[in-house]
């Protein structure tokens, strides 16, 4: 099925959660409005609500109230975003410290940690306690995610196992969570949205995987910026893993730092976009695209699952 | 009452905070221990715990239950606490922008993240709904008030509305929110938790005018740093806005700005010091002590009355 199809099914329920994010963010200073309304009218693919309804679906779907808990979910990621332009904003701007960027930063700052709270004041209307835990958690563990991948970043001496454990809790679980408490919100049985996170959990790993080969196999145009970023940052992807397995391809990695040139990386993203590491990291996006549609399986057939599985393929195999 | 009497007579339960305290920062991530834990030695007076396990006393007190709130209650003060570091670090740092310090503040700023995110997970281990909603928007509040504590500096055509709204948000709120939370927690009728709200409001209140005179009156030994750091640093606060009422004064201080020198800053600070501003700010700040003291009355009478209301003596009347 075509996936804008899926949006167009349940358009009058994105725009009720698009009110309620409004609402959130809506508030008495008028700067903090004013930060957080490009946020909103950037929009986005709103592709965790949209999955959070679909699991609601299995539920007894109340849009009503399933409304607050996606755009809790929503409010979460948009803070996390906020909170990463406070980061790269400082890069971009490094030596030339003005008064003014300062004050955009802290702005920017208080503005993420405000849309934190909104998230959280959301998901209160809701009395459903369960949800609250869950939602709580997932953002504990998303700053732990954040935090560990500075930690890691030029660090050469790491596994696959770090990678996997970084993208869980810096992408996956915030999707897991979207599939998992639109069936709590609706009431659903434990067995189905325990499924419904698993699932989740798997095309999240997926997205991020596949974000990471983009990342050095689209086209700046696609991107939006250069290719080789993460690689230039310090961070360390599944297709720089596995090109590191071949001992001249670690060496040449191992010595890019923070203050390696775009020219330096240029030649290092060539030889990783040559070898096998792209096709390699594809067919672990791959594997657990097919585990998230194993678990798929194993709930109640009919459309609303058919959706799910269009979203998973339409998320894991994306070209940019 | 002696002070070190009351913290003596709940120091078991303190006890209990501070395991609960130790359990929420501690987390898989080494670098976020490390960034926390010099947070939790600093230790501070614990007030905002303490005065909520007074107001639990109104109830059916269960230091089982409460200890997740009170732990709740001090993590978010401590998150605020990390993030105007950030701001600080920030300032001090300017011009000066190593990659280590960028380090630090993204460490900081995501350290703060996960001390609110965990804040919100402890509480969710009490099942009640009502607790979860008032900490959440004691939360956005905070963020509001700091954004507009930003936006209003240097603004020197702000009212004493603008500034009690400002630290209604930034300090009373959670104060308030402490004392109505503990009730809550021990399942306390609303009109005693009411009461207790409206009883920590004006204890907060009091108490962010006490701290706003003391940034004038206090010498750089108590401070830990010079005095009149507020008016250097923009924030126009109580003393200021009554000493603004002289027409001199009030161009003598409309004059500084972001770029002025602590030597322009000393020569304002004499003459506030010596005119009526102190006096009216300590006669407001009594007002809001005496109307927590006139609240607190017509709550039960009794042992935890009374140590709220020598707390309230203590915070409201403090030398530094």
């Amino acid at each position: 099925m075509n996936i804008k199809l899926i949006y167009t099914r349940l358009k009058a329920d994105i725009d009720l959660i698009e009110q309620e994010l409004e609402r959130a963010v809506g508030s008495s200073s008028t700067i903090l409005e004013e930060a957080s309304v490009h946020l909103l009218q950037a929009g986005g693919k709103r592709i965790r609500p949209v999955m959070l309804l679909l699991g609601a679906k299995f539920g007894d779907y109340d849009i009503h109230r399933v409304k607050y808990v996606a755009a809790s979910l929503e409010l979460i990621h948009m803070a996390s975003l906020v909170h990463d332009d406070v980061i790269d904003d400082a890069v971009i701007r490094r030596g030339k410290h003005t008064v003014k960027a300062e004050w955009d930063n802290r702005i920017a700052m208080y503005t993420g940690d405000y849309i934190f709270a909104a998230a959280l004041e959301c998901i209160t209307q809701i009395d459903n306690v369960e949800a609250h835990q869950i939602l709580s958690h997932t953002m504990t563990q998303l700053c732990i995610g954040e935090i560990v991948q500075i930690q890691d970043k030029y660090r050469y001496d790491q596994h696959l196992r770090d990678y996997l454990r970084r993208i869980k809790r810096k992408t996956a679980i915030l999707i897991a969570a979207s599939c998992q408490l639109g069936a709590i919100a609706a009431g659903a049985p434990a067995s189905i949205h325990q499924k419904l996170y698993e699932f989740g959990y798997n095309v999240g790993m997926s997205f991020q995987i596949t974000d990471d080969i983009l990342d050095f196999t689209a086209s700046e145009k696609e991107l939006g910026k250069p290719a080789g970023g993460d690689l230039l940052q310090g961070n360390i992807t599944l297709p720089v893993l596995y090109a590191m397995e071949d001992r001249e391809m670690r060496a040449q990695i191992s010595s890019v730092h923070a203050h390696s040139s775009r020219e330096e990386i240029n030649h290092i993203i060539d030889r990783l976009k040559n070898s096998d590491a792209i096709e390699r990291s594809h067919v672990l996006s791959r594997r657990y695209l097919d585990r998230a549609l194993k678990v798929l399986n194993e709930l109640p057939p009919g459309r609303h699952r058919n959706s799910l599985r269009d979203i998973a393929y339409f998320i894991g195999k994306r070209k940019y």
